[in-house]
This record gives structure tokens, sequence and C-alpha cells, in this order.
């Protein structure tokens, strides 16, 4: 957008000349003697230098090529927006195919991030073609998925209606099968049951999976899912029976056409039923074939990359924005006579940003470690048919998914306020990386819903430990006796990470324990079950919520200690470590001091800790944010670029906004007589 | 927008029948035995009977207008929400001289109210207006107001630079007096001094009220005002050596142009500058007449009045929308067999939603007492001189600002939330309610500046308790003795008014005097001033908060004694004030069990207390909503309005939406070939 970003400006290792002729000083001095070894950092974030280098390229292949170019977003219409990133699909398809970049691959996935989620098809390639490959038999998979790779045909997955979403069991459309015609008919029967959210339905798609009831010989069945072609191959056009539209203006996702979708009456052949694991015989018998179960790792596999592809990139773009920006920003004397402070320079813009760093670490270890244990769960179904890590791996990834989209949505906003009237421009990309990533609390599963499952997978936890049955080891702390007292005595002691580890564990084992207590004694009083969980759930959802972050802390000193080897780059992620342990238990102060386990004096030490890790990472804040190693252009933002040139890039951005057009029709229309009336006058 | 739109839908006095045939079961069920009179809870909120009436009249005024209409307004550009804003602030000009309303009258408040702020030349009424009032001479308000009032002059107020916002101080354009000429020459001399952000700036004004160093004889002497016209009255062109623009897209605010301005050596009359208290002889000497502290009262002012216009109509409207939705909505069986229930007889839903509702209610009683504080003072000095109040009233209304924009902001985002995938629809009307009150976090001055200089108020006055000199009314309790233990026994001991106020006192006084005690320990230990005020400034800040919290539950405490003769009222706001009390205790209740004020085992009976009153006031929730007596027109929600037809309205309106306009490009240009070559393959 602005001269600077014509250039491959971005991390440490990209250094150009700045557009604006140097980099601006007071940025340049923060970058003087990093205490670390920033490249090194950036390897370790990417899981080492070759990855590095393969993102690097990956990013290169995007950011030079005008196609994909971000510049102007902010000031397209949504129907801009969407034609966009309708091209940037198709587009990037055809770069794959000539760079042998597969589906899969490390190149791809490093290419979506450089386009910032502004290409099309997300659902089509991220839930149509997998469902179709996961619930298909392989003739299904033969005939739908080469069409589908090829955008041949585009699809969406149509399972969220107007009246229903995270419960799926209420769904209301409906599948009939027809023997006569050897058809199913599929209906939307009222309002509440018109498809609602579907991406890629509102303008692209020609087929979908629908997601129905399925019903055969009157008996029904449950959901099920089918492919249905909603518009035709030749013209594009809406087929009979089929009235489909997009859902209008959104917080965010402005270039993807989320759409609706009523069918009355649509018939389609019996075929069309994804049928590996159930079918429907040409007599209308309805015959199971083995669990489904196995494909629900997908669903759970899919929400737990939410934390890697959505919720880490967010705070991390957010971080390095308003770090670098706080460091050009000056304002007020912070010694009197001399020039303007930095604003990073004031403790109260240190405590709101800097734990935000340290949480973006703790996020991105936090994710590593779950994408690690979807894998070694999928590997044991794929190889074994052994599902019985599902469970741990349920609970572990919806709790993790609604903690983690709750703090980061949270900590964007955090990062945009601290940049005052600038952080409301849309230009300093900080609006729409808050309206994005907010999305997350609410996709793939409601984020309480999501707690009182985790919940639920604790309860029966405690029940095993009543039992003296073995836990899954991510919940194993349960049946370890609880400590009573915090043991630290010093202010240094809270820098020792089994003292805040501990503190976690005991605020997790206390709140889980008593969520099972208070529920246990309702039941026994005689209160109906599903009564007694909604009067305890409250309590249940907390008790989930402190497990997670327990699980994140401990994730975090362990990824720690397998960096003994790293020295340098251990220290300062220490810190960060210390400082998001530490803030945790500041924040929700009340959960520590309850029982007794630490006292209002050790608190007070450690609030002194905190300040003093706050005043230490901030010599390397701006060093650490450069080792995410975002080009500027994936930032797209005016205030956060690597040169620092922030004022000057908000001014050349902004006079390219379409409000600056030389017609001002109001004013013709409805100023212009009234103006010429007061020349006189003056 | 839908067909209900059309009639004056809303509140209990206005019903009419739905478009839809008829009100939706649902909802209708929650409204057949209110525990009160909801027009009387209508009336007290307005502030009599009389006002409820001249409201409503007012609202019928907008509400049944086609120029003010708000249909469509999800679905335009922001060039689009410009015109339409600026055709509304004409024509309400006319209606106005029309009706006979006054500038300062009840009636064009509420005008304001129903137009819900889309409307244009807000800055022009609201600063150019009254700057010139309060800074100019008679003979200066003589010229220009008239001119002004008539929207035959268009003004702004340019004060915010590109590099500097709340430190006026810092402020970089200067205004430099040429005796010669007898005129100032304005400069914006670099990129940071650029006047950044000034509404109605960027396409509609003419003329600037412009603040800068003002310069005479060589000397500067701060900060002044200059009237300075931009354009011409003729054309509308940009007069020379000035540059303006339009400062594009921001969170929120489309229809206002704010803007940029450049002053290139820019010669102005020497009456131009705003003379009442300080002037520019023509031999260039300057004159200070007076103190400008009395103008003060009007910037405390406006910053006050942002709770009642701003922040507790956003979070009433939310509450409204996300309640009603609660009741329509179903999810899930609760009880296992029966039908699935509504989404507000969940606990977890009750704990997100029914605190926001009182905090509506608390946030509303103390924006009514800032207000009469307000005139009060303003009374004070208007007719005695007297400015000994305006240190408290400056530091009271800077951090209500602070707290309740935070608050206010969290809480619309709560309800947006809370109402799941519809809730991040624009149609829903919540994403616009947030990202509109969240720019009050930042504009009058950023929150964690405001909080910080009510902590300076608040250290001034620790040092008069400790000279034993008496204190302002608001903080007089800072000498009362500091009681050691919360003295509840049992339950129902919390919805002692007194028990709770104690403890929020409490907490207040231990906050401010330990920032205090930590303050002067550092200066004793040899600490410069600025370095000890910086190091303690997180811990000021939350002593701030402490500070406000405490004021603003006293106030609710002592509005309801003063209902004694409306028992019935009385007792549903009691319950809201409970409410608000107690969850404020267990959000930060690390704060009150930190010296051993509390125990965890009285929180733990406080927490019975408050879940006890979440089940009794969910039985009234949608009749308390209702007493806030929205037409559906301010709402602009799909999914809020009176007759719960939540999917119906949601369903129509998206139908609305320009992306389902029938040209698809992207199909024509991206897809229509490929799609074409599937046609034999299926």
């Amino acid at each position: 957008m602005g001269k600077g970003d014509k250039m491959s400006w971005g991390g440490s290792n990209r250094l150009q000349t700045s557009a604006y002729g140097s980099i601006n000083p007071d940025i340049d001095s923060e970058r003087k003697a990093p205490s670390f070894d920033v490249e090194k950092l950036t390897n370790l974030l990417d899981g080492g230098a070759d990855r590095t280098r393969i993102r690097r390229s990956a990013e290169h292949v995007i950011n030079s090529d005008a196609v994909f170019s971000r510049e102007n977003q902010y000031f397209l219409t949504q129907i801009e927006r969407y034609e966009a990133a309708v091209k940037k699909a198709v587009h990037l398809r055809q770069k794959m195919k000539e760079l042998g970049w597969t589906d899969d691959g490390p190149e791809i996935q490093s290419a979506f991030g450089a386009l910032g989620g502004d290409v099309a098809f997300a659902v089509h390639n991220g839930v149509f073609m997998p469902t179709i490959t996961g619930l298909g038999t392989d003739a299904q998979i033969a005939k739908w998925v080469p069409l589908a790779q090829d955008y041949q045909i585009i699809g969406t997955y149509a399972q969220t209606e107007l009246g229903h979403g995270t419960y799926l069991r209420g769904l209301e459309t409906t599948a009939t099968f027809d023997t006569s015609s050897q058809e199913f008919v599929l209906n939307t029967p009222k309002a509440s049951s018109i498809k609602w959210w579907p991406g890629d339905l509102g303008r692209s798609a020609n087929h979908a999976v629908v997601l129905a009831q399925l019903y055969t010989l009157g008996k029904c069945h449950g959901m099920h899912a089918f492919i249905v072609q909603i518009r035709s191959l030749v013209d594009h056009s809406v087929l009979p029976g089929v009235k489909i539209g997009d859902i209008g203006p959104k917080m965010a996702f402005e270039q993807i056409d989320n759409g609706y979708l009523i069918m009355q009456n649509v018939h389609i052949p019996r075929e069309n039923m994804l049928c590996r694991y159930s079918e429907v015989t040409p007599d209308g018998s309805y015959i199971k074939q083995g669990s489904d179960r196995i494909n629900y790792i997908s669903m759970v596999c899919t929400r737990a990359r939410i934390l890697s592809k959505e919720l880490v990139p967010a705070l991390s773009k957010a971080c390095v924005i308003a770090i670098r920006y706080s460091v050009v920003r000056r304002q007020s004397e912070l010694k009197p006579g001399e020039m303007e402070a930095k604003i990073l320079d004031y403790q109260t813009q240190q405590q709101k940003l800097l734990p935000q760093l340290a949480t973006t670490f703790a996020f991105h270890f936090m994710a590593s470690t779950l994408e690690a244990f979807c894998n070694q769960v999928n590997v044991q179904i794929k190889t074994k048919g052994d599902i019985s890590s599902l469970p741990e791996l349920h609970a572990l990834s919806a709790g993790l998914k609604a903690l983690l989209s709750e703090i980061c949505s949270a900590g964007v906003e955090v990062c945009r306020r601290a940049c005052g009237g600038h952080g409301y421009s849309m230009l300093s990309g900080l609006p729409s990386l808050y309206t994005r990533v907010v999305a997350s609390c609410t996709y793939e599963g409601e984020n309480t819903v999501m707690q009182l499952q985790t919940a639920r997978f604790l309860m029966k936890c405690l029940t095993r430990v009543d039992c003296g049955q073995p836990l899954p080891q991510s919940v194993s702390y349960l049946s370890d006796p609880i400590s009573l007292h915090c043991s630290a005595k010093e202010k240094t002691d809270y820098l020792k990470p089994f003292i805040y580890t501990e503190a976690y564990k005991h605020r997790a084992q206390r709140l889980i324990t008593n969520a099972g207590i208070e529920l246990q004694s309702l039941l026994q009083s005689g209160v109906e079950q599903y009564d007694a969980w909604n009067s305890t759930s409250v309590q249940q959802a907390r008790a989930a919520i402190a497990h997670c972050q327990y699980i994140v802390v401990k994730n975090f000193v362990e990824t720690l200690e397998g960096l003994k080897h790293e020295p340098e780059i251990q220290r300062v992620l220490k810190m960060l470590c210390d400082l998001y342990a530490l803030t945790g238990i500041l924040v929700d102060a009340g959960d520590f001091l309850h029982d007794g386990y630490m006292t209002g004096r050790q608190l007070d030490l450690m609030t002194a800790c905190q300040l003093d890790l706050l005043a230490l990472l901030r010599k390397d804040a701006v060093s650490i944010v450069d080792a995410f190693d975002y080009p500027d252009q994936q930032l797209t933002s005016a205030i956060g670029n690597y040169d620092g040139h922030a004022y000057e890039r908000l001014f050349e951005w902004a006079q390219k906004a379409p409000t600056n057009a030389k017609v001002n029709l109001a004013y013709e229309k409805y100023l212009k007589t009234r103006f010429q009336s007061a020349q006189s006058k003056l």
C-alpha cells in the first residue's frame, strides 16, 4: 500500500532500504543489541531452520505476485473482497500446479498464512473435500474429489441452520428415501431449519454436503451427509426447489460468501448419500457398517488446528504492531525537561503489552503440543483402530480452543487499544485482527459449550479417581495429593517454575474437586441429573478453564526444559514463561487466595517480581517481535512496519481512501446553496 | 428493514400487531406476569412520566420520517453512510425550526438518541460552536454562531495531531503573529503535526477552530484557538496552503468524515484568534485576561455526558437484543425428553447476561448523579466564579469515564457473543454497538491517562488526610477508619447493602492507601518524583478503578434509598443492585481476600447468593428490558425486536444484501469455464 510495501520488508533477515529513506531512529535504536540471536528464535518458532527457509520461500511466492496483493483491502466493498478472494483461490491452485506444491505440504500452509485468510474456498478445501474423503466410499471419493480438487465443482458444507448450531441432534433438515424413485428427497421444512452460515455457499458453490435427518421406511436414523447439487454447472443458475443467497454483512470475513440454503423437495440419487459407515439399500433398509466415531477425529483435529492457524497468528501480529508502534509513538514528558518519552517506557503500557507477548509464546508451544497429540491419536486410530485416547483429546482440544480463543481475542483488543486513536483506524490493521479472531469464540463449537464438554470429561475422571482407576496423562494430576500452601518465601522464588506450576495445579485440583463435590451433593439430595448439572454449570466451566490454564503453563515449562542446549534462547523464553505464569496468577488472584494456598503478602512479592520482569523484557521487546518474522505485507498495518515510519505511512495510505474521491454529492445536494449564502456575510 | 419495522414497535407501551402475524409465543409467555409495573420503571429511567411523553413524541418524529430511516444501514458504503448522515443533519435542522425545538431542549436530545448517532455535524454542533461560545468575545460569538447554527458554515475542531493526542502541550501546530500584515500565520510543520481525526473535516467543513502554539514577538505562549477558513464558500474548493482529506476507514463511525488538515503558511486575520481570555494586540503584545480554567468545565461536562449519551444506551440496547433473543433461541434438551430449552434457562447464559443488565442500571444512575454534579459546579462557576469543586469533578468524571467505557464495551461484547453465530452477523445490531462504544475507551481522554489523573487527585487527597484537612465529599471516606473484616455470617447477609458497600469501601481505602505508601517510600528512598510515579503507575491505576467502583455501588444504594415510595420498583431494582455489587466483588475476589477482609468461605456463600439472584431475575428479565422502551427502529437488530421473530427477520433482511445482486463477476471471470467442463463428467 505505502511505498515501503513494494519491498520485501519484515523480520530481521530481510532488511532492505526503507522507502522513506531510512529506518526510524526510535525503532532502530531498539535493535542495537538484542540479548539473543533473533534468527535462532525465528528458527525455533518455525520448527527448525529448514522450515524457516521453506516458509520464507513460500511467502515470497505470495508477496511478490500482484494477484495476491492485499493492497487496498481496507477500501474494498464486500463484493470486491469476494471477487478478489475467488481470483486468488483460482490463481493459487494454478501456482500450486506450477510449483509442485501438494495439498498437505508445508509450502501451501505457509502460503495460506501469507494470504492472511484472504482467499476463497476455505470450506470447499477444508471441509467439503475432507468430508467426502472421510465419510464417502472409495467410489464416491473417486468420483467427486478429482473434480473438487480442480475447482470444476465447488462444494460447501451445509450443517448449521438458522435455529441450530452447536447442538447437532436438533437439526431439522430432512432427507427422506423414496423407494419408488430410488431417490432421497431433501427438505428444510421451516424458517429455523434454513441452512445458514456455510462458507462458499452464497455465490460460489454448485454442490453441497448437506447434513440432514435421514428418514427411510418411516423411521428416523439421525444425522447423515448427502451430496446435493444446488446450482447448474452450465450457467450457475439455482436448481429447481433450491433457494440460495448470501446472509449479508458480518463483523469480518467480508471475502467469504457465507450463505443460506432452502430446499423444497429436492431429489438426489441414492448414491449421493455418503455411505462409508451407513447405507440405505434399494428396498429402503438402513444398514450401519462400523462406527463413524473414527471420523470424529478429523473434527477434533480441525478444532485443534485453529490454535496455530488463527489464534497465535492473530495475537502475534497484534503484538508486533503494538510494540513497534509503542517505541515510535512518544507522549508526555516522563522526565521533566527531556523530550517526550516512548510510550513503551511507561509501566502501564508495558503491563498491557508484554504479557500479551508472553501469551503468544505460551500458546504457540501449546498449539504445537496439541497438534502432536492429534497426530499421535490419528496414527493410533489409523493403524490400530484404537480410539481410546479420543475422549482425552476431545476434552483437551475443546477446552483449549475455548480458553485460547477468549484470551487471544482479549489480547488483540488490548494491543489495539494500547495504540490509542490510531488503533481504531482500520489502516492500523488491528481492528480487522480483532473482528476476525473473535469469531473463533463461536465457530467450531461455542466456547461455553466447549468448556462444559471438558468439564464433563473432568467429572468422569474424578469418578475414576474415586474408584482407583488410572487416568489419562493430561489429567493424571487429579489423583496427586493436594498441597496446602505455596512455599515461596522471597521475590526470586516466583521465578522458579515449580512454584508457579504447583500453584496452577493446586487451583485446578481444588476447583475440579469442588465442582465434583457440589454436583454429587445435589444428586444425593435428590436433585435430578440435568438440574444438578445446570445448577453447577458456572462452577463447572470455571473448573475446565483452570484445568486448561494449568496445562498451558506446564507445557511452557516442559518446552523450556527441552531447550537446555540453547541457553541464550532459553533465557529469553524463561522470562516470557515467568511473565505468562505470574500474570495469570495475579489476574485470578482470588482463586489462589481463596483457601489460603497463597497469602496477600506472597502476592505482593509476586507483583513486584512481575513488574521487574516487565522492565527486563521491555529491552528486548522489539527484537522478540522481529523474531516472528512477518513481512510487512502480512501485517497490512500502516503503524506496525519494520521501518517504524508509522505517521508517514498512515498519511500515505489515508489519501487513497475512496472517501477522498473528488465528487462530493452530499455537498452538491445539501450544502452548496447554504454555504454560498454565507459568502456575503463573512 | 423487515416488514415489522414499518410499525412503531418497541417497549411495552406501543404495541401493535406484528408484521409476522403474532408475537412469538416464546417471548409472549415471558411477559405474562411481570412482578412490577413496566411503565413505572420506564418513567423512572426517563426521569418522570412527562419526560417519557416528550421522549416518545420526539422519537415518533424521527421514526415516522423516511429521511431518518436507518433501513439498509448495514448495506451502505462509507460514502453512502456519510451522504445519508449529511442529509439527515440538514433535514433535522429544518424539522427543529418547524417544531420549535431548541438546541438545548429535551426533544432534540431524544431525537439524537433515536438517530443512534447516525447524523452528521456532531463536532460542528457539539464542539465547534461551543468553543466559540466559550472562548470567543461577544463580538466573535455574534459574528460566527448564527451562521454556524444555520449550517451556512460548517466548522470542525482541529486539536489532535498525527503524533499527539491526549498530551495537549505536545501539539506542534503553530500560529505565528506577523505584525506587518496583522495576521496569524498557521503551519503544521511536519508529518507528526498534521491535524488528524477531527470529525466533519474530511468532506464537510469550510471552517475549523484550530488549536495551535501561539508565537508572537519570538515567544511561545502555548495553546490557543484560532478560527481558520479552510474551504471556499463558493465552490467548496480547498483554500491555498491547505490540504484536507478523509483519514480512511475506521472500526465504526462510517458516517463521519474524520479528516486530516495540513496548513502551510495559512494567513488569518488577527480577529480570528478566540480572545475572551487572551489577546494579541496590533503591536504583537500578548495580553492574558482572566483564567480560561472557567472554560475547562465544558470539557469536563462533555466527558461526563458520554456516560448517558453513549455508554448506557449501548449496553442497554445490547441487553435488550441478547435477552430477547435468549428466550426465542432454543438449544439442547435441558430436561431429557422435553423440547429444547430457551437458552436463557441455562445458568451459564444467565451468568453472562443478567449482570450486564444490572450494570446498565448501576451506570444509568451513576450517569444521572454525575450530570447533576456537573450542573451544580457549572452554577457555582457561573454565579460565583467558584471553581473549588472543579478538581473533584474532573477526577470523578475522568475515572468514571474510564471505568464505565471499559465495562460497557466488555459488556456489549459479552451480550454479542452470548448470541452465538447470529451475534456475529451485522444484522443482529450487536457488532456495530461494540465497534462504536469501544471508541469511548480512547476518545475524550485515553482511559489509562484518565485513571492516572484520578489517581493523582487521590494521592493529593491522601496528603490532606495526613494533614488533617477536610476532603471533598466523594473522597471523604478516605479519612474514615478502615474496617478489618466483613461481618457477613450467612447467605442472606449479602443482600444487605451496607455489607457490600462496606466491602467496596474497604478495598478502595486499602488500594489507595497502599499506592500512597509505595509512592512515598520510593520518594523517601531518593527515587525521583517522575520515576517513582511511573514505577507505581500500575498500582495507581488500580487504586483509581477501585475508588470509582465504590462510588458506583454507593450511588446505586443511595438511589434506591430515595425510592421508598415505590416499593415495587424498588424491589426489582434492589435485586439488580445486589447482583451488580456481588458480581463485582466475585470478579475481583482477590482484592477482597488479599488482606483477609473476606474469607474464601464468605465468598462461597456470596457465590450462592449471586446464583440465587440470577434465577430470580431471570423471571423478569424480558419485562425489565422492555422497560428501556426502545422502539424496534432504534435497535436496528434482526434478532432483538419486540415481537421475537428473530429467524424470520434475519432471513428477510439478509435477502436485501447487495451481495445478493444478480451479477456475479467472480463466477463469470474465474469459474464459469471450469464448472462447464464438469458438466460432462457428472
